[in-house]
């Protein structure tokens, strides 16, 4: 029986996204639960709405709020949180970077190899030699970042975004179980509850979809 | 000892705001906690910000998931949840008949046969019928709803409104504890705890402002 599976669609440049990236392999590990980690980019799909930079700075009360918010949750948390500058983060060599590793641990201990680097730390990660040392940390080569600039890359990242807009995506972390949709961190819970199937229940959980 | 209290803020059109009215007094309760209610409007904090509806009207993926979530989560609740016809209702009478009334157990009544006509049982809140009604099932006279149309009681929710925008609102539902913001129904849980003074703290709780 394979383990039922939770899809993890996040940007990197996005704040919440480092709560459910720095807890989501252990808690899915606690429901028996494997964690397919689908990096994108939310940046046309805000421009589509109209929007040229992150919500956060376009509607300053909501940007104050978020940065108490997640210093809050982070506390709680026991994880160090730093705000990124400049914020958002370019965050396209990551997600290009990501993109080009296949799916397993090693692209999961990047992925927050790279939350860590930002938002513990406080680096930029538009810069390579940030994104090297966190394939190198992940086990990988640190040449692995020049995928970034191959045209088959980018295409994957463009046809992924793609797909999560046409899933109904709008923000970051969003979890699939199955075709589900279960967005912000604050439904990882609600989410990995979902992809445990019930006795008997066959429409959940290692049945779903995996596009 | 007064009992250390949380500040809910809230527009009758809040669809989220409908999970926490329904549960919020319980909930205090079982904290030690006070909840003073205080309905305003969110349009013009929305219009501050350039939009002229609710953002799950404006930005449809945001405005589909939102649907499913709040059904979602009613479910969970057990509540019965029907979606508003139109969305999002104008919730101008309801929150100034709420504004005149008195802070205690009969304004908390009034709001949640509010947020039960409109959500569970697809009421419009902008007929007088159904705000009367609304004040009958809480104990108050029908006639209070001809309030709603007095100069202080528009000239207080206008104050209100005001003063929400000064404490950084930008949503509903809302919780202050003291001068802390909790935006969300899924910040309820936070929220009441924070109200609650730890052992030797005199610097949360009952030693809000009640502003």
């Amino acid at each position: 029986m394979p383990r039922p599976v939770i899809e993890f669609w996040f940007d990197f440049a996005s704040t919440y996204t480092y709560l459910s990236a720095m807890r989501i392999e252990t808690l899915a590990d606690t429901h028996g639960v494997d964690v397919i980690w689908r990096p994108f980019l939310l940046g046309p799909i805000f421009r589509a709405q109209g929007w040229d930079t992150s919500p956060f700075n376009l509607y300053p009360a909501k940007g104050t709020y978020m940065w108490l918010d997640v210093a809050r949750r982070a506390d709680a948390l026991g994880l160090n949180f730093v705000q990124p500058d400049p914020f958002p983060q370019n965050s396209l060599l990551a997600a290009r970077t990501a993109c080009h590793l296949p799916d397993g641990p090693q692209l999961a201990s990047f992925c927050r190899h790279v939350f860590d680097a930002e938002f513990a730390r406080g680096q930029n990660i538009s810069d390579p030699q940030v994104i090297s040392a966190c394939l190198e940390a992940a086990g990988l080569q640190s040449s692995a970042v020049e995928t970034a600039s191959d045209d088959s890359t980018k295409s994957a990242l463009r046809a992924r975004t793609d797909i999560a807009a046409q899933r109904g995506l709008f923000g970051a972390p969003s979890f699939f179980v199955a075709n589900e949709l279960f967005w912000g961190d604050d439904r990882l819970e609600d989410a990995l509850r979902r992809a445990v199937p019930e006795a008997g229940d066959t429409t959940t959980g290692s049945s779903n979809d995996r596009k």
